[in-house]
C-alpha cells in the first residue's frame, strides 16, 4: 500500500477503504508518513468528503492510535456528554453532578480551551487545589463511591487526533465535517461509555455557524457512535447567545454552583435541564418526562449540588470555596462596558464576546498561555433586552490593567443595538437519534 | 500576510494576487514555509485552478526564485523549442541545428530524463567526450560561434520548480494544469530568448492523454510566455505512436544523425520540419512556406549535419562517432520481440514502450540511476503495419541480460494486435499561437 495512492484515490472522489484509513492513521502516528501527504490528503477530504462508513473507519483508527480505557471496573451505566464547544458553556459542570446524583456513573475527561471557547478542565481547575491528573485507578475509585470525577485529557489519548488537529490548524483545512466528527468521536470513543450525548452548539458563538450544518455534523457523530456500539443522542441548541451571564472560568463555575442550587439563569438551566434528562433517559432511567422530574427534584432536594461537594472532595479542591463561593479570588480591574445608544440588543456576536474574555486574560490564544482564572465577563443584559443609552451592558473582570481597553472595544463591536426587538429562537433547537 | 490566508482563499476559489503568490514561493524556497502548507495549497490548486493571470504570477516567482540568465551578449534572435516530452522524441538533436544553420541562435538549455520519457542531456552524453556542463562565457561564445550549444540545467535555475515538482510528485498533485505550466515556463523564461517554440504532445505515451488537455495547456503556456514579453508558439503533435523507430539514448542519436543527413523516418522528420519551420518563421525569417524550403535545403545542403558536427566538437563530443555512427558502443545482448499473432498493430501504449525501454536501462526510476546509453528498442512495425504471426516487431538492446525478460513482456503488452487497419491520425494535429 502506499500512500501516494491513497492521496490520488480520495483527491479523485472515491471511497477509502478501512484498511487504506488505518494505514493512513497507524504511518501518519508513527512519522512514516510525512506531514505534507497528510495535510494534501486532508485537503482532498475537506473537498470530496467521506461517507459514514469512511468516517467511522476514521474515527476508530483515531481512537486505536492511543490508549482505549477500560471503565469495566465502573458499577453501573456510564454516561458521557460533550460538548461541541461554546461562549459560557459551563454544562458539563451542572450536568454530571446532576446525573451522578441520580444513580448514572460519570467517568469524564475533558479538554482545555483553546481560542474563543472554554475548556471544563480549566474551569474546574479555578477551584484551589482542584487535581485533573489522576491515575486510573483514583479516577476509577472516585466515580465509583462519588458517581462521577472529571479528568483532564491524557497525552496518550489518541495521539492521532493532536498531530492531526495541529496540522489542520495550519493548513486550512478545519472545517471538514467528516474531519471534525473524526475528531470528536475519536477521543470520546477511546473512554469506555456505555451512552454518549452530544450538545452540538449552533450560532455565531460555535464552530458551525448554521443549524443545517450543526444537524450533519451531529447525525454523522450520533452514527459514528451507534456503529461503534454506543447508545447515541445528540440536541442541536443555540449558541448565538452566550449561556447565563458569566464568561470566564471562575466566573462559570460560580454560575454553576447558583444553577446547582437552583438559582441558575433561565436559559442556562433550560439547556442543562434537557441535556441531563437526556442523559438519564438513553441511560435506562425511564421516561424523558420522567427523567426530567428527577433531574428537577435532584437541583430541589440538594442532592445535585451535594456530589459536585464531594466530587470537588476527592479531587482534592478547597469544598470551602464552593459552600461559600465569595471565597474566590476575584480580579484587581473591572470595568464597565456602557450601551453607546439606547435600544433592543437585536443580536450579538458570540464568538466576539469570547475574544473579548480571551482578551481579558480568561482563555488561551496558544497551548502555552496562562490562564487568568478570575478574568472574564459578566453580562448585564443579553440578546432581546431593552438597553438605555449609559446603562451597563456588562462588566469586564482582569488582573491585568492593560487588557481592559481591547477587550471592552471587542465587546462593543460585537453587540448590535438597534430598535428593532428581536425574535429569539428555541434554546434546544433540534434532537437527533 | 500568513501563509494559512493564502491556503484558505484558493482552497475557497478565490485568485490569489502577485504579491500572496510571490509571498509564498519566496518563502517555501527560504524554509519558511513548510512543505505541509505547500501541499495543502498545491492540492487546493488542483481543485480551483489558477486563471491566467494567477498562473504568469507563479510562473515568474518561480522563474525568479533562482539565477536568470542574461543572453544579450549573443548576436542575433534567440529562439528556445521545449517539448512537454516522449517516447522516441529526438526532435531537439535535429530541429536546433537546422534553425542554427540558418542564422538563428539556439542557446538551449535541457533536462534529463525521469521516468518513461527520455532527456536530451542524456541523449547527448551518448556521445564520447560530449560536456553538458559549460560556464557561461564558453556557453554563449559557442553559441555565437557555431549558432547553437545545448547544456544541462544548472541547480541554481528555478530552485522552486525542483521544490515544487519533488513535493507534487508524492502528494497527487502534479496533473494539475496551471502547476504543469507555470514548472515549465518557470524554467523556459529563466533563459533568454526572443522565441519559444513549444511542442506538447498528446497521446498514450505523454503527460497530456487527450488533445483537449494538450490544447488547454498549449494555450495556457503561449499566454504566459506572450505576458512575459516572448514571441510564442505551440504545435500539439501526435503520441500516441513513439516517433521514429528508435528509443533510447545512443538508438536515438544515430537516428537524429541518419535525419539529419536527409534518411530519417518519415514521421519524425515531418516532426522536426515543422518545428524547426515554426521556429525560423518565429523568428522572421519569412513565411511558413518560405521557411519550411529554407529547412529541406539545410537538410539537404549538408549544413544542418555540419552545424551538430560543430557543436559536438565544440562541446569536446568525439565528432568522429558522428561522422561514422557505426563507432558508438552496441549493447552486449539483444533480443528479437516476435508478434503472438497475425494483424495489424491497431495502437500501441507508447508510455509502455517508455517503460520498456526503462526497464532495459535506457532511463532512470530515480533520479540517482545511472543510464545504460546503449539500451533501448529499435521497432521494426509501427501502428498501421502489417505484421505475421512470428514476424519480428521490434529489438531490444541491453548490456544487462536479465532485464531482457521483462522489458519484452511489457513491449508485447503495450502492443495491440488485431484484424481491424486503424485510421492513423495527423502527426501535428493543431498549432496554437
Amino acid at each position: 500500500m502506499r500512500t501516494y495512492d491513497i492521496i490520488k484515490k480520495k483527491r479523485d472522489g472515491y471511497a477509502l477503504s478501512n484498511e487504506e484509513i488505518r494505514f493512513f492513521i497507524d504511518g501518519y502516528v508513527k512519522g512514516d508518513i510525512p506531514d505534507y501527504q497528510a495535510s494534501a490528503l486532508c485537503m482532498a477530504i475537506f473537498y470530496k468528503g467521506m461517507n459514514v462508513d469512511e468516517t467511522t473507519a476514521l474515527t476508530l483508527a483515531i481512537r486505536d492510535s492511543g490508549d482505549v480505557l477500560d471503565f469495566s471496573e465502573i458499577n453501573g451505566v456510564r454516561v458521557d456528554k460533550h460538548s461541541t464547544g461554546g461562549v459560557g458553556d459551563k454544562t458539563s459542570l451542572v450536568v454530571a453532578p446532576i446525573v451522578a446524583s441520580l444513580g448514572v456513573k460519570v467517568a469524564k475527561m475533558s479538554g482545555r480551551g483553546l481560542g474563543h471557547t472554554g475548556g471544563t478542565v480549566d474551569k474546574l481547575e479555578s477551584i484551589e487545589g482542584f487535581k485533573v491528573d489522576l491515575d486510573s485507578k483514583t479516577f476509577i475509585d472516585i466515580v465509583n463511591r462519588v458517581g462521577i470525577a472529571i479528568v483532564g485529557q491524557s497525552a496518550t489519548l489518541a495521539p492521532a487526533d493532536k498531530m492531526l488537529y495541529a496540522l489542520r490548524d495550519v493548513t486550512a483545512t478545519v472545517d471538514s465535517m467528516p474531519l471534525i466528527a473524526s475528531s470528536i468521536m475519536g477521543k470520546k470513543l477511546a473512554a469506555d461509555d456505555d451512552c454518549i450525548v452530544l450538545d452540538v452548539k449552533t450560532g455565531s458563538g460555535s464552530f458551525m455557524k448554521t443549524v443545517e450544518e450543526s444537524k450533519q455534523l451531529a447525525s454523522l457523530m450520533v452514527d459514528i457512535g451507534k456503529k461503534a456500539g454506543k447508545k447515541m443522542l445528540a440536541l442541536i441548541t443555540d449558541m448565538d447567545i452566550p449561556l447565563g451571564y458569566a464568561i470566564g472560568n471562575a466566573l462559570e463555575v460560580k454560575e454553576a454552583i447558583d444553577t446547582l442550587k437552583g438559582n441558575g439563569p433561565r436559559d442556562f438551566t433550560e439547556v442543562c435541564v434537557a441535556l441531563a434528562s437526556n442523559m438519564l433517559h438513553l441511560a435506562g432511567h425511564g421516561s424523558e418526562e420522567e427523567c426530567e422530574q428527577k433531574v428537577y427534584s435532584a437541583i430541589n432536594n440538594g442532592s445535585a449540588l451535594n456530589t459536585f461537594i464531594e466530587m470537588v472532595k476527592a479531587q482534592e479542591g478547597n469544598v470551602e470555596w464552593i459552600k461559600s463561593p465569595e471565597l474566590f479570588p476575584t480580579a484587581r480591574y473591572l470595568r464597565q462596558v456602557k450601551a453607546e445608544k439606547s435600544g433592543y440588543i437585536n443580536r450579538v456576536d458570540t464568538e466576539g464576546y469570547g475574544i473579548s474574555a480571551l482578551l481579558l486574560g480568561a482563555g488561551r490564544n496558544t497551548k502555552e498561555d496562562k490562564i487568568d482564572y478570575s478574568a472574564g465577563i459578566i453580562l448585564s443584559k443579553k440578546t432581546g433586552d431593552y438597553v438605555k443609552s449609559g446603562e451597563v451592558l456588562a462588566t469586564l473582570y482582569t488582573n491585568d490593567k492593560e487588557k481592559l481597553a481591547s477587550a471592552e472595544k471587542k465587546f462593543l463591536s460585537s453587540t448590535f443595538i438597534e430598535d428593532e426587538k428581536p425574535i429569539l429562537r428555541p434554546l434546544i433547537i433540534d434532537k437527533v437519534k
